[in-house]
């Protein structure tokens, strides 16, 4: 019988994640699947809990990967913190602002969206003037927004919402791993993210962690969560405390993966890590510049692992990108939305971003634009 | 740095799942990661699709794997299906018959539970006298029960609910790939089960299909489901049609990883799977009976590939399956809730269920229990 898998080629990802898997880390998937309640895995998952502590920068007892992908820990965070009627204020700058707006939504919290034009970061004083308009029980915001390359101010935000009763929720999904995310320091209250992107792992999990503030909210919840597989407090049992309860079946050999990634991330020092992010994308503009071709995003809201160019007038999108997969055996992102056919993605995350990969990119791109 | 990864052990998977996994299931796992929206990878997805029709006996075409274990199944059939206030009659006879309730509650149902006793299936007159009495949207059963190991009369409460207005909804997680699972001869509306039992893949997937009149359902609801993570709607564009539109990073190496394993089911021939599961079954039983232990469910209604045995008096429970994690590199699984330190669960699914394991855990068991 023909294996399809067998026809699996090794593509450079250099599009807005999955991103490239260091050899140690396939390895580490396929390494033999233990238990769930295995007392050797129960190990492995407190180290994991401990990596993402350091990863993410917080003492968060409650910090642990979702099993699911990124979206399943966006949807975690608000299904556990919202309740009906809640007042949220969601600030889009993109896909995933708005994701979260529909999200919440869905969920009947009374979400306020405020919106800022795609490649441009939020503004702070337009969101302290909206914020202070009503008593909102959370505030959301995408630090790295995947959909544009903008690094949103969530500093500062954290600064304004600080000594308040605002839960701070932040998307992390493409920054964590790649740039500084300091959780505990900006007074963030919930955060997630992806194993796809800068962590460099497949995709499947998704990290989050929620602050002791965030967990008594959960506690003081007048409704149960409308959702047993999210449901922060089961988790807990689970994943922290002596004795564990079973829960659901824990995703071993991603957990594994994960392990492995957030490992490799250590050995090299996470400030390492962040130069590197750093090296390549400004490699990367550097050369894009050099082909005459411009970025979306100002410099100083950029990205180091998500670089949006604009498409060359007269260049076929789709035909273009089908030459990088197909001849050159790269990927990179299209468009979304309003941006669809108007720019390019190209992902420096993790195990991704090193200059042979960039000097890779630039070399197919003049000769697929012709430059 | 130490690597706790390099202390994986080889262990014999005999629990309730997972269960072991075939070194070619591993190998597909740790190929190169594509990206979501490769069109490679769309081929081996629309593969998945196929292979789980054959093994779900279905032609629906809404059957995929979703991106979480066998409860994120479960909570996508029923956040899909069910609104608030909707009456649904949930039988349970276990741990995840309670489970389903639980969930269907969260949702605001008005979920009805008529209740059996564990260890013991769902009677077919007692279900029907219950189902007459109310006008029920959706019925929910569990197939093969894993905290018990009974099978359910899933075939006759298809046949109550033909042609009448009640959607009809089958937790598989436990049965697919080990018995028979007829979904359209069942006249099943919607089926969930998960990728780490007998189908051999490690936990982190969990199939699902969606007859028409189940998607007809959910395209006629009042409310958006209240769960954008999981809605079948959007699944739907991604995994079907055309032009796939990007909803979330789908796992793609754990497809990998289903790919393979459905590929093995196929190649052996689904028949032969099952005969292997039942001679396996077999087996077991007429060893346990020698070695003089008790079975907990009747002849007629056994699992082949969950058996539930009485921990004999006088045997220390976790004692004696420390030893047999330990000592043999076994793992068997513990008795849930009003079972808990009455009953071991030894699982045969899938590459488990072969005559050398059978001997090897009742080896095991003979030296540990001294009989």
């Amino acid at each position: 019988m023909e294996n399809k898998l067998d026809g699996v080629e090794k593509v450079l990802l250099m599009g807005p994640g999955p991103s490239c898997v260091h050899e140690s880390v396939y390895a580490a998937l396929s390494r033999s699947t233990l238990g769930h309640m295995d007392p050797y895995f129960i190990e492995i998952m407190d180290d994991v809990k401990t990596f993402l502590r350091t990863v993410m920068q917080t003492q968060n007892r409650m910090t642990i990967p979702i099993s699911g992908t990124g979206s399943a820990g966006m949807e975690t965070c608000f299904v556990n913190l919202i309740e009906k009627d809640d007042p949220v204020l969601v600030l889009i700058n993109g896909v995933f602002g708005k994701r979260m707006l529909d999200v919440a939504t869905r969920l009947g919290a009374q979400a306020d969206a405020l919106e800022f034009e795609w490649g441009t970061p939020v503004v702070l004083d337009r969101v302290e003037e909206k914020w202070k308009s009503r008593h909102y029980k959370m505030l959301a915001v995408v630090h790295a927004e995947t959909s544009t390359g903008v690094r949103n101010p969530v500093e500062g935000i954290g600064r304004m919402l600080r000594g308040t009763d605002t839960l701070y929720l932040v998307d992390a999904v493409t920054s964590l791993g790649g740039m500084t995310v300091a959780a505990d320091d900006w007074g963030v209250d919930a955060l997630y993210s992806g194993s796809q992107k800068c962590l460099s792992c497949p995709p499947g999990l998704a990290p989050v962690s929620f602050s002791d503030r965030a967990l008594e909210v959960v506690t003081g919840r007048k409704t149960k969560v409308p959702n047993w597989y999210l449901d922060i407090s089961l988790l807990t049992q689970y994943w922290g405390g002596k004795s564990r309860v079973y829960h659901h079946t824990a995703p071993i050999n991603m957990i594994y993966a994960l392990y492995q990634s957030l490992l490799l991330i250590e050995e090299e020092g996470f400030e390492n890590v962040c130069r590197r992010h750093l090296d390549s994308h400004r490699q990367l503009v550097q050369g894009l510049e050099a082909l005459g071709l411009k970025m979306l995003v100002s410099p100083d809201f950029r990205l180091p692992m998500l670089n949006s160019l604009l498409i060359p007038e007269g260049v076929d999108d789709a035909g273009a990108r089908n030459r990088l997969r197909n001849e050159f055996k790269i990927e990179i992102g299209a468009g979304l939305g309003p941006l669809a056919g108007k720019i390019w993605r190209i992902g420096l995350m993790g195990h991704t971003a090193r200059p042979e990969n960039v000097t890779r990119v630039l070399r197919a791109l003049k000769e697929v634009l012709g430059r």
